[in-house]
């Protein structure tokens, strides 16, 4: 296994293997494969092998090769109880550890949503209650499988699925049946795949569900059907012709080069890697030789619903921990997703019965143009320098249900990091009547309900600036203070900057009337220019915080939802900030409990820690967010300060007309500019 | 002057004859012209005119068009006191307006900044305080003439420009001096090009600013003499060669139309506009036929430094209404501010003798890919839908001595209206001995101190959303009540939107925690599936507000500064948010003021309100902004908000590979996709 690096994920072989060391090891019993991934290495293990691979010295990283484990969920007697976890170390084939989780629940497996949904539409029950809809004539009934969001009105042991019932009224598969939703919900148990409960949904503010068999349910309402809800381009006939081609050529191909994961371009050099939750990783990023940061991950999303009537508080999905973004990975088609020259990675996951499954194309590695990176005219010479921004773009989108997310990590030349995030697809809806609204929701169509809601990310940002033993500073922007004799401000215009650094694990907030900045310093390397730490800032994305109760269970399952910015000390397996099992979890096991539940205090300062930035949106629908959403924008960064001895970006090529070819508008054949704009080169 | 637009800045012919105008009415005298530019009809005038323009009644426009007015600024006797402003109509060849600015000055003209660098270099005084400074063989000296910013130090009166004095080590005119910022100012008198005072600059937290002849200064210290300070590419001969061609190829051209100055582009119509002060300004702005915002343009931006000794508190610039961004806008080169298919609109100014001078290449406009519009993927039917955003951008770029500003508007498919700002350039630095440091500074090289300063901008919005009777509506989200009877909140997850009218002209300022949102609202239209008023949101930049004291004459000249958001009812001629003449101003002529001088309190309630965003940066220099800096970006955003009855970009072409020609990597000659993103397009 020697060209297989620690942090590869586990190819298809692998994959297979750790399947049947586990099959052999429990025999003659039906097994459900949840979970079969990569256990990243102990970091302790994982230093040495890197201080290696950085010195090119080949023959010491072998001998400190981590061996490679697979972390593997699966429940036995195939069902989905009694769910165990073990290790399978793939080098020496055995099984080194295992531990039962039962009581807990993996997440929602596609497969198994799939067949929900059909046990679900051929149930009696359901279709009892579907008579009573009175349908019209060719509607078409789509079942939606929603992870539980835990409510106290279940016994958590027991597995349930809630299923939220629409249709459409025309045959084309990809009409938009959330134009629909229809005012029934059913509770099914995903031991049995059996129906537990119809219930009948609130259509008014001062509505509430009860079961269909004792409220029963009014036929549907004829009046809702309109025709401005379709997004598919069959049922759109009218399109905009407007829009002229544009293409990006890239002569000499990408500046990109690419080697199993090993990702090069311009100064930076990282490991890309893919797992089934997390989707997208990134591991031991450097910058020009230097080490930026250890592993840069998404670890958990949150979306809780804000229509406080039951059954609606269930909706609260972790699109991580019980859906998965790596499962849920686009397969992603040249031309549509991006343009240029692209470059795809494959993920590799697995079915039930273990066997490997390829996610093909599940993250796309391009470039793009940001526009200018740095100008300057000499007014004196009029010589103006200019350079334009190419950005790296390795970007993963994933569809959970109705809801599309883009995430992208962008490299830019000047040695900064975005990760970006675009909010598609479509809202989730629910019925409501004609005349009437609700103070939690947007009417997006006739009968159509959009709830209000958030989009709650945690970024996990492990560090490693200029080695592994970093400081958070937070430093504010403060006005100094008028008339004091000990301090120099006669006109009252001087401000100066204070620097805190964060002692022990702890939660902090934004603060913009403050200037609060976020440095992730090394306090053991000087910069000699600046003459303090050389560090990297994070440029957060001011967003609201949590609004549910911090006593409800959406509060307590989602610990890092209260706090823009987490720090903690680096711990093996801390990677998810809600927990490790959110599937119907009841809260208490995320970064807050980690945090709680140690002995005593731990230290950040000047140790290996981890950073965390808690960021989303409110998101109140608007119309236009309807049948489909126009991407909502999120960027977070970051960004270096005072880690170089100057603008890492000095030496990018100059911008030339020679290079980029542009047309000047209006003259023939696009002839090129008579001055071009540095005349020196 | 048929063809003419009321909107239309004036052209060659109308400034030499509005000139001529005033040079007959004021014969036998020189006279110094400082500003001859459009003064925009009143608004009432305008409404009848745009609605009988866009009801295209052609004749009935040519009755009701507004007489063109040229807003006239001189100085009698040819010098810099007595300054006056006439309004001259051109239709009817009169004056038929004007006042006595006298004690006001106009802003800094570059040709009179240029002769000021001369006339400061070639004083006696000068040169003696530069042997003393012992500078090495070789040295260049520049003078930056700096605006005076308001102190009290001085009697306002009198103009003064302040001279900051630099050298450079090389003969190349384009080495950059700010690496060698010497220990000296001058202050010289505009009246008499001639020294007031030759003072030497503080160079440590403790050092105080004297005069020359009084306190004497040090010679050069040679320890500072360095190479890594340089940034053209004469000058930095390693280059990184990596970065790979990467072109816009539209082979139909532009998707955009320009008539003069009427720019349509997919949905969106709307009038270019450019003046000396203000640059690009945008009119009449419409998509799909409605309505949307009568005015967009910066109002003003102002830059105070945070260094508290004198005479830096004198740094302070009003880049808008002391410098101008018009007349200090770039001439864009083709192939290096933009790619792809560019349309240059040229500015119009005047020298000081009243004769037109065009800006070349002032404002481009071009398109970008913007990356995913909306997409959505069905699991049922594997069936991707993906649209693109593509991107209006109308871009001008200033020099303001050391820095530079990009500020673009953007338009996008879906209704949006983006105001990005760029900051670039070379940071303005001071000198400091090189053991010491100072807490309002960061040293970016030996004895180089890069001062704290902000950048804060105002950008004015005037509304008209489906007309000019408009609201502003505060929206926040809110917890619902826990345990309060009268609301239905059993699970504590619920969450509503309260909505509050501003009733009166007032300052409002961003909430994240309660996710402020700022509403310009129609509520004489209602949008009939929300059952709402249509309308469009500010999303804001959120920024720290100015530091400087309040009553400090920074903060007293930038009323804008204290919060991030105004709104007022619209008046003819309010347009600048720190006053018409902030050169040297004394404070307490801007937006707060105009609030405070109404009679009695203005209603904006469904009224012809204009809102005002004040953003910007704290921006505290890193090392990697040396020696010349990565472009810091700013973003705000005007979106629809139950503007429309659906998302106005649902009708924009689907993405595929036909059009867009992308190129898989590893595969050879970039053949494409086997399975294209839309299988039934």
């Amino acid at each position: 296994m020697s060209n297989v690096h620690p942090f590869d994920p586990l190819s298809p072989a692998e994959i297979s293997q750790a399947v049947r060391i586990v099959k052999n090891a429990i025999p003659h019993e039906p097994l459900a494969f949840r979970v079969v991934t990569l256990l990243e290495p102990p970091k302790s293990q994982m230093l040495p092998f890197l201080h290696a691979e950085h010195a090119g010295k080949a023959n010491d990283t072998n001998a400190n090769t981590p061996a490679r484990i697979a972390l593997i969920h699966f429940n036995r007697g195939g069902g989905v109880s009694d769910l165990c976890e073990v290790h399978v170390n793939l080098d020496a084939q055995t099984i080194v550890q295992e531990r039962s989780l039962a009581g807990r629940h993996s997440f929602q497996d596609t497969t198994e949503m799939q067949a929900m949904e059909k046990a679900c539409l051929a149930s009696a029950q359901v279709q009892d209650a579907l008579r009573l809809l009175q349908l019209p004539e060719g509607a078409v009934v789509q079942v939606e499988c929603w992870t539980y969001g835990t409510d106290g009105m279940n016994d958590m042991r027991e597995r349930i699925i809630m299923c939220y019932l629409y249709m459409s009224l025309t045959p084309h598969g990809d009409s938009n049946h959330y134009a629909y939703p229809l005012d029934i919900c059913v509770e099914m148990l995903s031991e049995t795949y059996s129906v537990k409960r119809v219930l009948s949904l609130p259509l008014g503010e001062n509505d509430r569900f009860g079961l269909v068999s004792e409220v029963g349910v009014k036929p549907f309402d004829r009046r809702k059907i309109h025709r401005s809800s379709e997004y598919h381009p069959d049922l759109v006939p009218e399109r905009r012709t407007t829009t002229k081609p544009y293409r990006v050529v890239q002569p000499q191909g990408p500046s990109f080069h690419v080697e199993g994961n090993l990702l090069t371009w311009e100064k930076w050099r990282m490991r890309v890697g893919f797992n089934f939750r997390e989707g997208l990783t990134l591991h031991d990023i450097m910058y020009d030789g230097r080490s930026v940061f250890y592993r840069l991950a998404l670890s958990e999303m949150f979306v809780p619903y804000g229509d406080s009537r039951a059954p609606y508080p269930r909706k609260a999905a972790f699109d991580l921990g019980s859906n998965g973004a790596g499962v849920n990975a686009n397969n992603l088609k040249l031309g549509c997703d991006c343009l240029g020259h692209i470059k795809y990675f494959d993920g590799v996951h697995h079915n039930m019965h273990g066997d490997p499954v390829v996610l093909p194309n599940a993250v796309c590695c391009h470039e793009i143009d940001d526009g200018i990176l740095w100008k300057h005219t000499n007014f004196r010479t009029n010589n103006a320098v200019v350079t334009r921004s190419r950005v790296l773009v390795l970007q993963t989108i994933i569809t959970v249900g109705n809801y599309e997310y883009i995430f992208a990590f962008q490299f830019t030349q000047d040695a900064s990091i975005n990760y970006e995030v675009r909010a598609t697809g479509i809202l989730s809806t629910a019925p409501i009547n004609l005349d009437e609204s609700v103070p939690y929701g947007t009417l997006v169509a006739p009968g159509v309900m959009a709830p209000y809601h958030q989009h709650l990310f945690s970024l996990r940002i492990d560090p490693a600036i200029d080695g592994h033993r970093n400081s958070l500073m937070v430093e504010e922007s403060h006005a100094m203070p008028l008339n004091d004799p000990a301090v120099h401000n006669p006109f009252g215009i001087g401000y100066t900057t204070t620097h805190k650094f964060v002692e022990t694990e702890s939660p902090l907030d934004i603060d913009i009337a403050r200037n609060r900045v976020f440095k992730i310093v090394n306090e053991n390397v000087c910069n000699p220019i600046s003459k303090g730490p050389v560090g990297y800032k994070l440029v957060p994305h001011p967003s609201q915080m949590i609004l549910a109760h911090p006593s409800s269970y959406h509060a307590q399952r989602s610990e890092f939802g209260e706090h823009a910015v987490w720090v903690t000390r680096y711990q093996d397996g801390e990677l998810y900030s809600a927990g490790e099992n959110t599937m119907q979890s009841a809260g208490g096991e995320g970064i807050a409990s980690w945090i709680r539940s140690r002995t005593s205090p731990l230290s950040v300062r000047d140790e290996d820690i981890v950073l965390w930035h808690t960021f989303g949106t409110t998101h109140n629908p608007r119309v236009e967010d309807w049948p489909v959403m126009p991407s909502e924008k999120l960027l977070v960064s970051l960004k270096p300060v005072n880690f170089f001895t100057r603008n890492p970006a000095l030496d990018v090529p100059i911008s030339s007309q020679a290079e980029n070819q542009s047309v000047l508008v209006g003259e023939s054949g696009g002839s090129t500019s008579a001055n071009p704009c540095c005349p020196k080169l």
